[in-house]
């Protein structure tokens, strides 16, 4: 496992507000709690070694089959048994275009294929040729970048298989390709998570979709009962209400971004989520970050060990407009008192 | 993953008496779900990426030092790890005496280990040298058996890796080793399960304790976040409360084991826990299973699919004193049915 993610709120005492997790989130899930409280015998059995009902409920909501879903602990263990069964499939090379998040690198490197990162245009579509495995975080972490269809059908046709990460697929007002769509690739496989469409974080819930040939070979590298009772329960309770589904609101991150592209000393990159990478050009992310979480209990997200970007980025997802003001504030401060030493 | 394992209830209608599981678990866990419906934010943020606080509490319960505990979803992600990381480290097979749970195998196999399986008292030492990683479960899953001290510390000494996987530690009155005791080896590792331990198979949670120079290397294979927050929460709960820790009636479990030696036509082993091998003598395991579930709505598991049983093997683990009953009168009605087409 790699060290240093976000939402790491554990390490400090009395955070107030949070920008490092990119989750929408100002829902509590009390009534959620309530009725997992009330199930009878939840905890008292084992859960479907795969939670095959749960795949039937998904499958229903993306309107394909249920052999095309397979339900996982999280995007995150999807993403390991992905890279496990290239390997073993024998791809030998995966292609990362940089930055993004981490985990495709560390899941790769874990299972034996060699990592080749670079950016996605400098990529010419002969790089991707001959046993190449391409990952795609679409919308992109940590830069909010959505690809289009059209970018995304040349590289399918150009390499052998392509991972389309779609973690943040609800955090978009941008065309992200449908699940029913995706199945009619032989060579794409994609990854939802319920953590990040419903702001569930704590619970571990994601599924891949894919062609039912693709989905049969992954299936192989599951881990029996690696969605709990609880999970599974909770995600049939989600599905039941789209009125929990987190929509960002996307003009208050416009509006948060312009905010803080007039705080001198901070570049903020364009995005198309509620997410958004910033660079602070006096000083490191590191100490940024410490300075709003020991005096302003405000926590965003060091983003200097994302591959390809430097010690003074950071990243920080949109919170609510009270929230927002105050960490502009709180910037300008920070920047105005780092600028001090070099006067 | 392997088809076919027990508690699977869900494949039937009105299953009242369930022996398919081994876990000794007469206790609801209403106050448990209570508490974490109860804690504000559970589900509202990413647990710890891997469950620090959680292993520091294990580790002060254990009297280890916290360095030498790793948490995991559940005993059966252990399982995976240690066998990714043995394949990391140029293990080339493994040794497994059978019967025994089938998920080493298949994580072994899934990481291109070479998997031999053999009893163990046929397996000379001379065997186990040289790149070999044994897996030993103990009490052993079916058979209940439990190993001596003076065995494991002989093919300790005469293999490179032991995986001592203690998941039913709590279930025998037979001296098991402790995990203070085993981090002085420099290769035993051992599997504990609060899933077992506890009761709370629908909540996944284990841990692996040993030497912090093993745990070390393992970390490496863990994906982030794979305990859940309400797995964290969880434990801390159950850390707490002695009085949840699962205690097998051995001496009821002794009692279903005579009355079950005394209908004709089912044998069992020996064992040294609540649970035990049986052999249906006329017809197969199978067929008694779908004859109790649909006619006497109790659930036993179906054993063929362990390595080296028969078809006629099955697996029942000691419920309370009616139901145990129950389970014999139903066994005899069912083994005297199927004795007549043969008379």
């Amino acid at each position: 496992m790699i060290n240093g993610h976000g939402d790491d709120a554990y390490h400090y005492e009395g955070i107030t507000s949070d920008f490092s997790s990119n989750i929408c989130a100002h829902t509590t899930h009390q009534h959620l709690m309530a009725h997992l409280a009330a199930c009878p015998g939840l905890l008292d059995h084992y859960p479907e070694p795969e939670a095959w009902s749960l795949e039937r409920l998904i499958a229903a909501r993306e309107g394909i089959d249920p052999a095309c879903v397979v339900t996982t602990s999280g995007a995150t263990e999807a993403i390991y048994i992905i890279a496990a069964c290239c390997a073993a499939q024998h791809f030998d090379r995966a292609v990362i275009p940089t930055p993004t998040f981490s985990e495709y690198a560390d899941a790769c490197h874990l299972s034996g294929i060699r990592v080749e990162t670079s950016q996605l245009h400098h990529m010419p579509d002969a790089d991707l040729r001959h046993g190449a495995v391409l990952w795609l975080c679409n919308p992109n972490n940590p830069t909010g970048t959505v690809y289009d269809q059209l970018l995304i059908d040349r590289l399918s046709a150009a390499c052998d298989l392509v991972v389309l990460d779609q973690s943040y697929e609800n955090y978009t007002a941008a065309h992200v390709m449908s699940a029913r769509w995706a199945c009619r690739y032989d060579n794409v496989i994609q990854l939802h998570s319920m953590t990040k469409a419903y702001g569930v974080p704590g619970l571990r819930l994601g599924y891949i979709t894919a062609n039912a040939r693709l989905t049969e070979k992954l299936r192989r590298f599951l881990r029996p009962w690696s969605v709990s009772a609880l999970a599974v329960e909770a995600g049939k309770y989600l599905l039941a209400h789209d009125d929990l589904i987190c929509r960002p609101d996307l003009g208050e991150a416009r509006r948060l971004r312009d905010a803080l592209c007039g705080v001198p000393g901070i570049t903020v990159e364009p995005t198309q989520t509620n997410f958004m990478l910033c660079r602070f050009e006096r000083g490191s992310a590191a100490s940024l970050k410490e300075c709003l979480a020991r005096r302003h209990h405000i926590l965003i997200r060091d983003a200097s060990n994302f591959q390809r970007l430097t010690l003074s980025h950071f990243r920080i997802a949109a919170q609510t407009p009270a929230e927002n003001d105050a960490l502009v504030a709180a910037v300008r401060e920070e920047t105005e008192a780092a600028y001090l030493p070099d006067a």
